[in-house]
């Protein structure tokens, strides 16, 4: 360590709140250079080998075939897919000196695509898995965490190309497989969970979420085994009802009630009947907009009144659409909104479209607005009194919601998404016209899927999960040294002789060894050893010189004492146990 | 091969010129998508790999560490050193979502610098040597002849840190040892050719060549050892000369005479002495803008009439000003150049800078333009009619030229750049302020080098050295595969279980093994194989029943026979050798 570009530090980094990010600055792994960009220091570019190489390895497992594009791309693949407007501010565009439009690549369907297309011809060629290891580009709005959320990030992206579904069906089954491999070789608690598809299209979706506390993906799971991130939770609709035995609507003046709260009480206290908020149906005013339009559509939304919208359900839903909150100048400009008293009347009178949750069936009564100030009313029946121009899932998803495979209630928890495994479909395949001949000479369009896994994100994940309050705790497979050697002295000539020694015969027997040769105090080097986290920790001290060293398990904090003569080879059936 | 994606074509490729761009793309290791922007198929990408290890291996092996930075780079950094500027249109910017600037990193001086000054203080950290292989972005001009010059390309960049000048030569010497090892590695035929700076500023510099007939870079060498690329070429100056005895400088009256061959004739014919081209002096006008400036800046040079201004060797001069030729505007602009009788009274006297060839000495005696159309001046003395504001390498070099080193003659040969090892100094520490609180407390500026390979470019220069009409040959260290197993039979179901067998034994042995197990004639295999270019092909044909299997060496076409029974071993012994 004498020599070794590594200088940790005492305190965490300004801008840093999760752990991950505050240790792997403060051990030295990882340096910023501009927001969400980051420099790779020795331990750091170590682990992120290791990591990559246990993925490189489980797809090469799989037959899939390792490739590499380009980072820099013209804007005529992604103007073939509509990507190039649809990716909107999230990707890095730039001009080469001829005004040509170039971008970042931010995930690689159109390349993957041509490129198959360009070399395979016959049915024959087919199937075929892809992949690359490669720097990916997304000018994240919000880049954090450090390398949680880059805005430069390394990713493994592989694609596979089959004649018929259930090619695919096969082909998703092996990267299911591979990723369920790597993960566990990685070391890491995850969960699969049903997931939306993002911006690419297509149908079967499953994320791969780390558990943690500190992820931005919220998921929830049921005693079944059901699992899924709450853009892909589904809502089960109850039975359809009668609308023949509902009173009639009525409506109420219902002065000064400007939220759900007061409207309940309101009600409760001028009326016979109980009201609750989830009696309510409450309407909430959208706006979107189709990628590369100018122009902005309304939306209405109904949920019930006790559950708040979830925008990254209603994104997820209207993707690829641009989605926003309505303004003071929207609302000026129509004027039968009437704000906190609209109803479905008004706005499917003027050509609103009006969207609710599932729960809003047939049959069911509503307390909702009046289109009149102040005014609400009550018992409005879905089917007698209105008919919704469909459903949404936007209403938030909360623990204890009944699971939709009917196995109990939901529990919410967060992650960090490590990977997804998707069906892509035909979607691209369609855009170039991906054909092999088939044995009837007859053209096949092939299908589909995209698998992808956030291999620098998985050195941050990887950390989040393992970790204590002295520093990281790396799994073997991925620490980037097998053993941490620390000379328990400023200067002793003779520990430092010894350290060496054992350090080289450590290394002698295949180990790779981090040995703290610094002249400065063992307090400094335990705590720095703590810090970087190698799992195994060996100190050379004053026990030396009865044949004795020390052996401490970073993990478990366990200390034992081994015998100086075959320590080399008891380190090592230890680390390769 | 029958599921490898590889398909080779049978046409070069429209846009190639060179061999190894021809052969690449024709073997299916690179495809193109867009100008100097390629992708690797799987073949190249394992060729690459496999150079980039040997790379690796040889900088670990003098004690450089490995670090990573991102491409994509914050503009500020590269506005200290000026190089936001002086790069002009050579490299690719672009703005984020906030408007920020930012560039693909080209080189990484300002980053290495700085990640230094963060993590290192005190003279004891000194010295280090950083390294990194990563994707580097040039807006190149003319991207050339597939990866040999492109945009998007992979480099190893490392840089040195010392305390002192002596550190810095030994830091150099140790590159230039890890260079000679790595290029030996690779099978390369290069030379190692003193070079100007390019547009990095600093003092001792080498470049490391491969010959190659179409490299870019003109070298020449002398008998003696001095090597040099052309622009690093300086011309020995003639002694000086007495101007007492010359005779006086007389205009003579010159119709007719645009060309320096027309004007040698008429003084040939009439006057009375013998005049040659060399006895000539031409005056060549340029402008030069220094970076930033909006201003163009007049420049002339003197050359002898018998020979062209090299405008690489005065751009590398001149550096990092832009140099441009004088466009009609220019003349019009200044009606005191009479075009094709310009000579060093008008110029000078209209404050032009003019600076000569460093053979015009003083006393030497010259025939030059008049300043007026259809004149010349014979017999203008430099030190006596003019003094030059100073000399400029600007003169081409051609063979046979003397040698700088007084050993003998020039000779000029082609080459492809592959390294690059520089004394950088202080000019990066300065502009950053990189000091090191030295013994006594006070800060020692640090001295810095750069040294860099162009790892992909390798790809390209081995296959320009090493290939034939057949196709690519590639030297064992480099080959995508150990050896290629050839089914000579499109369907014979024994050659094929034969040819499965023995790869499955040449694997187990260790080797790589390509087996071409598809159906398609023998022909088609063989041409494949030589275009492919691995080094040893075993044939599996009809002499597998008599337990025999042909070998054929890629480079030297020789073939033999060998035994089937412990063919993995002779097969092996021979990889190995």
């Amino acid at each position: 360590m004498s020599s070794l570009f590594l200088r940790t530090l005492r305190e965490d980094p300004a801008d840093a709140e999760v752990p991950s990010h505050k240790l792997l600055v403060r051990a030295g792994y990882v340096r910023r250079v501009a927001p969400g960009v980051y420099s790779w220091l020795p331990l750091g570019l170590k682990v992120l080998r290791r990591i990559e190489e246990i993925v490189r390895e489980e797809m090469d497992a799989i037959g899939a075939q390792e490739i590499q594009f380009p980072a820099l791309l013209p804007r005529e693949p992604y103007e073939a897919t509509n990507r190039w407007t649809e990716y909107g501010p999230n990707i890095f565009r730039l001009k080469d000196r001829k005004g040509g439009d170039y971008l970042l690549g931010p995930t690689h369907e159109e390349l993957f695509t041509l490129t198959v297309k360009g070399e395979y011809a016959s049915y024959k060629d087919y199937p075929v898995i892809l992949y690359q290891i490669q720097t990916k580009y997304r000018d994240e709005e919000r880049p954090r965490a450090g390398i949680l959320r880059g805005r430069e990030f390394l990713m493994k992206d592989s694609y596979s190309f089959d004649l018929t579904d259930e090619g695919l069906s096969e082909s998703y089954a092996k990267h299911r497989g591979a990723y369920i491999r790597t993960f566990d070789r990685l070391g890491l608690k995850y969960v699969i969970v049903a997931a939306t598809s993002g911006a690419m299209g297509g149908s079967a979706s499953e994320e791969f979420l780390a558990e943690s506390e500190t992820g931005e993906d919220t998921f929830v799971r049921g005693p079944g085994g059901y699992a899924a991130n709450v853009e892909a939770v589904t809502t089960p609709a109850p039975p359809a009802q009668s609308v023949e035995d509902k009173p009639a609507a009525v409506v109420h003046h219902t002065p000064d009630t400007p939220t759900i709260e007061t409207l309940v009480d309101f009600l409760n206290t001028h009326t016979d009947r109980k009201f609750t908020a989830a009696d309510t149906l409450k309407n909430v005013l959208l706006k979107t907009r189709q990628p590369g339009s100018a122009d902005w559509e309304l939306l209405a939304i109904g949920v019930p009144g006790d559950r708040e919208v979830d925008m990254k359900r209603v994104e997820a839903g209207l993707e690829p659409a641009e989605v926003a909150l309505l303004e003071d100048e929207d609302f000026a400009a129509n004027p039968f909104l009437v704000k906190g008293y609209i109803g479905p009347s008004a706005l499917q009178s003027n050509g609103v479209r009006y969207v609710v949750d599932p729960r809003i069936v047939t049959g069911t009564a509503w307390v909702t607005g009046a289109d009149k100030a102040d005014h609400h009313v009550v018992d409005l029946v879905v089917g007698r009194d209105f008919t919704p121009d469909g459903t949404i899932e936007a209403a938030e998803v909360r623990a204890g919601d009944p699971s939709p495979d009917g196995t109990g209630v939901l529990e919410a928890a967060r992650g960090i998404e490590i990977g997804h495994i998707f069906q892509l479909g035909r979607k691209y395949a369609d855009a170039f016209s991906l054909d092999a001949l088939g044995p009837d000479s007859k053209p096949v369009r092939i299908t589909m899927g995209s698998y992808g896994i956030g291999v620098s994100r998985l050195v941050a994940a990887i950390a989040e999960q393992s970790h204590d309050e002295s520093g990281l705790v790396w799994p073997r497979a991925v620490a980037p040294f097998d053993v941490h050697v620390v000379i328990a002295h400023k200067n002793n000539p003779e520990l430092f002789a010894g350290g060496e020694a054992l350090a080289a015969e450590l290394e002698a027997a295949g180990l790779s060894v981090i040995l703290d040769d610094r002249k400065a105090s063992p307090g400094v080097k335990f705590a720095d050893a703590e810090l970087l986290g190698v799992p195994t920790i060996v100190v050379v001290g004053r026990g030396l010189v009865d044949g004795k060293l020390e052996l401490k398990d970073r993990a478990t904090g366990e200390r034992s004492e081994i015998d100086r003569d075959g320590a080399a080879q008891t380190i090592a059936a230890l680390v390769r146990a």
